[in-house]
Order: C-alpha cells, then structure tokens, then sequence
C-alpha cells in the first residue's frame, strides 16, 4: 500500500452523525474531495448540515447523492445498511468506491453486497473511535486520530480500492488493518460490544433502585459507576443494531463472561480469598499490556 | 459542624499506601499537624517513606506510632482491621481519635471496636477517591480535592470528634456527608464495588483467550474494554477484602445485575431490537443526572 494522500472529484456521505460528520470535516481540512455531497434520513439532521455548512451541497435522497460520486462513505446504523444499498445501487457509476463504517462488518456485507453493482468496489470499513456523544454537532476532524481502523474487504477486493480508503483512513489519522469480517466481529464483541453491554446493563439496573438510593447513586458516583455511565450514553439505536447484528460473537463472549461471574460470585459467597486475590493479580498485566502498546 | 481547619499535635498514620500517602502529604502541605509517625507493615514500605521524607518519622510498629498520638488514621485492607486495632488499642491516649480509609464502613466497626478503649473516639470514614495505582509513590495531595469523604459514626460517637474528622477531609479538599454505615456499603456496592467485580471479570475472560486474539484484544482495546482495564488493575488485596468484607451487599446487587443481564441476553437472541433500544435509551437519562450531579 501507498500512504500518499487520496483525491476524489466528488465524495457522497451517506449518513451524516458523529462519524459522517467528522468525516466530512475530514475531508474539509485534509482537501481531499473537489465537491461533497451529504444526505441523511431525517429532514431536521439536513437542516442542521446546511447550517454547519461543511459539505457543499446536502441531498433531498440518497440517489441522487451518490449520482456522478467516486466515493460513497456509508455511515447508518447497521440495520440500515440493505435499505441505503438498495437506494443507492442502480445509481452508482461503474467504478464506484463504496465503504461504510459500521460497528459490525459480516452482516453489513451480507447486506449491502446484493445491492450493489458488480463494477462497484466495495471496501467495508469500521473506524474504531467514537464519543458518547451523537449527531453532526458531535463530530470534529481529530476524532480518527491515532485510532485504529480496520477495513474487512472480501476476497477478490480490488486492491487499488482498498489501498485508497485505506490512504482516505491514514489522511484522517488513523492506523489501518485488513482482517476478515468474521475475525473482526469477533475481537470487537470482546473489546467493545460485551463491555457496552455491561455498562448498559448495570446502569439499567440501577436505573430501576428506589429514587432515593438512585440519587446517591448517582452523587457517589466517582467510584466506577462514572466510567459505566459515559459508555452506557452511546447512541441507543447504533448499538442495538449492533447486538443484533454481531449475535452470534457477543452471545459466545457473553456465555463466557457469565461462567467466570459465577465463578467469582461463587468464590465470594464462599471466602475465597485466594482465588479473588489471584484473579484481579491476573488482570494487572493485562492493563500493563495495554499501556505498552500505547492504548492507554 | 464547623468548617475550621483543625490542628493535631501528633498524627499516627497506620498504613501508607495511595491513601495514607496522600493524606500524609495533604497534613503536611496544609500544616495539619506538628508532627507525623508513620507505620506500615512491611519494612519496604517503610524504607521508602523514609526516603520520600512527607512524615517526621517512621515507626518499627503500630504501637509505637500511636504513642501520644491525638489522631490515628488507619489506611489498610479492610481484613487488616482488626488486627491492627488489637495492636495499637492497648497503647492509646485517652480522648485520642480513631478514624480509617476502609472502603467498607459495617466490617470494619465490627472489626476495630471491641479493641478500642471506651475513651477513644472512633469515627469511621471513607474518602471515595483513588487511582489504579498503588503505595507510597502513588500518593499526592490532591487526591480528595472535590472528591466525597463519607463518615459512619455508630450512634453515640462524639460530636466534636466527628466535627474534627470532617474538618480534616474539608481541608483535604473533599466534601463530608454522613450515613450509617450499612446504607453506605449498599451505596458503595452500586458505585463502586459490582463496576469493578465488572471489570475483573471482563478483563480475566480475555485473560484466558488464546494468545493471538489476545494481542488483538489488547491492540484494539479504545473501544471500551480499555476504560474496564483501568478499573480492574486496581490493588487485588484491597479489593480481595472489600468483596468478601461487603459480601451481602455486594450478592444481592450483583443478584439483580445477572437478573437484567439474562433479559438483554434474551432480548439479543430473540431480536428484540425494541426492548434493546428502550434499555439503552433509559440510561442515557442516567449519565445526564451524573453530568448535572457535576460528577462527570
């Protein structure tokens, strides 16, 4: 791959929240599209584009964004990924490059492949950044920065396409990696999609403790619950989508998160302070991990 | 209660990890006292708050320390209580006031009282502030600036005693409540205990991955499991104490917590995207309380 920056005449963002529209902002400052067109479901998020002005025109549908665009950058819940293809197919040029950037990668594909034009590329992506904030208001140009972004196009993939999303990724900030779809829904049902379903969990259930016990709840909060908190604010329709459609990998981790629970639940019913000791011994490296490789 | 910053002549400091290493040093900068004895059990922790110099001296044992003491503060794992309390009971001063750092309040009293004297003042508290790092080093002194110290005093306690305790957490920067010790363990349970049984258990799931996705997991940690790592490379002897020393708190939330978990597991197979998204929209509302809590 070449890491020389990439040129488009016209860029087509469908989906314009937090990702799309730092995206947008991307593209802006790193000038690498002549011309870009946005489009998004709502009416209101299309008003509010044209007000923040970082596209230069914003479509009424998405067929008629996509008309003329050498790229198109997907970015919709997952669950909408069919109904944009389905929109956007027959109007796509010969040559196209499309790539989304949902949070699951098999069921996008699954979805949007049948859809989409035989001499259209299509390069899945998955930018792994993100706030618990949401909309176009939400997104800046250094949210990519530094973060990872991995593409999962299938085999066959022209490799000049993948090679400028890739290029697209690296203007933006980010490290990018090529794995299978399969193995990328995997390793993200551990590192992101259990963990958001925890904290979604345990914030749920205090959200149903008396008001009074809700109220300290809350103002003690510094102790752990906090971290929970900001993680269970992510976009409530982004990850529903997600769980659904990543089921297979987040029920497997999740069978597995919930044996070692009742494994420890076990161990402090019963006084084992051995076992507990050496349990959280053993999580301390794996941090120590994460500070070498320069995540933390 | 009166917010004037009180002043001790002697200060005994039993325990100098994280916390006592941090109060340690906030009695120095604020001029709390005119002297401070330090112990600790192990002789290299001893060595090394020597060399840090923040006390005036460092003392062989417990005993010792709290000789003509008119403050002891005991910072320990919370198993370590009682013995502690044995220790140095014999040795104090009439009037002479007792308080601790335990993150749990009802084990602790039960732990420490019979061995302390009737003309001791004991004033249970828990400043709820800390870091993933651990012993003398880690200390600085702001570590409890806007933080929440919460005293449990047994009915009975005196007044002026509690009074002093609070001013001193005051001048550490923290805000003092009071509760009873029972309703501060289900509080803490919530906030704190069950988010880090949490993290542990995330974290130690992955630690038992094959090594390969292991790597990956630690590489593509930013999206969620890196906030879990944090928590979970907290003291494992500290938390061994608290899970165990706060056990019936800590099963009955974590009893509702799997309760919830079971339905979202439920609610993921069967692909009910409604129920996922009503959950993950009620905690939303959660994180906004926390923010106008200004605790985030």
């Amino acid at each position: 791959m070449t890491t020389e920056q990439p040129h488009f005449n016209r860029v087509a963002l469908i989906g314009v929240g937090l990702i799309g529209g730092s995206l947008a902002r991307v593209i802006r400052s790193q000038k690498l599209a002549d011309h870009v067109t946005a489009y998004s479901r709502r009416a209101k998020t299309r008003n509010r584009i044209k007000e923040l002005g970082f596209v230069d025109v914003v479509a009424d549908d998405a067929a008629t964004a996509v008309a003329d665009a050498d790229l198109v950058v997907v970015s919709v819940p997952v669950s909408a990924s069919a109904s944009v293809a389905e929109a956007i197919g027959p109007h796509l040029a010969p040559g196209t490059i499309v790539t989304d950037t949902g949070s699951v990668k098999q069921a996008v594909i699954d979805a949007m492949s049948p859809h989409l034009p035989s001499q259209v590329h299509f390069v899945p992506g998955h930018p792994i950044a993100g706030t618990e904030h949401t909309g176009p208001d939400a997104g800046f140009d250094q949210l990519f920065e530094g973060r990872w972004c991995v593409l999962t196009p299938p085999e066959g993939t022209d490799a000049t396409a993948i090679s400028i999303v890739a290029n697209m990724w690296r203007s933006a900030g980010s490290m990018v990696e090529q794995m299978s779809a399969p193995h990328h829904d995997m390793v993200l049902a551990i590192t992101s999609h259990i963990p958001h379903l925890l904290a979604f969990n345990i914030v749920g259930t205090v959200a149903e403790l008396e008001d009074q016990i809700k109220l300290e709840v809350v103002k003690y909060s510094a102790g752990g619950f906090r971290d929970f908190t900001r993680i269970a604010a992510s976009d409530p329709e982004m990850w529903r989508d997600i769980f659904i459609e990543n089921k297979e990998a987040v029920l497997e981790m999740l069978g597995r998160f919930s044996e070692d629970l009742a494994a420890l639940q076990r161990a402090i019913r019963w006084d084992d302070a051995d076992a507990l000791e050496t349990k959280f011994t053993k999580t301390r490296d794996i941090r120590r991990d994460i500070i070498d490789a320069k995540q933390a």
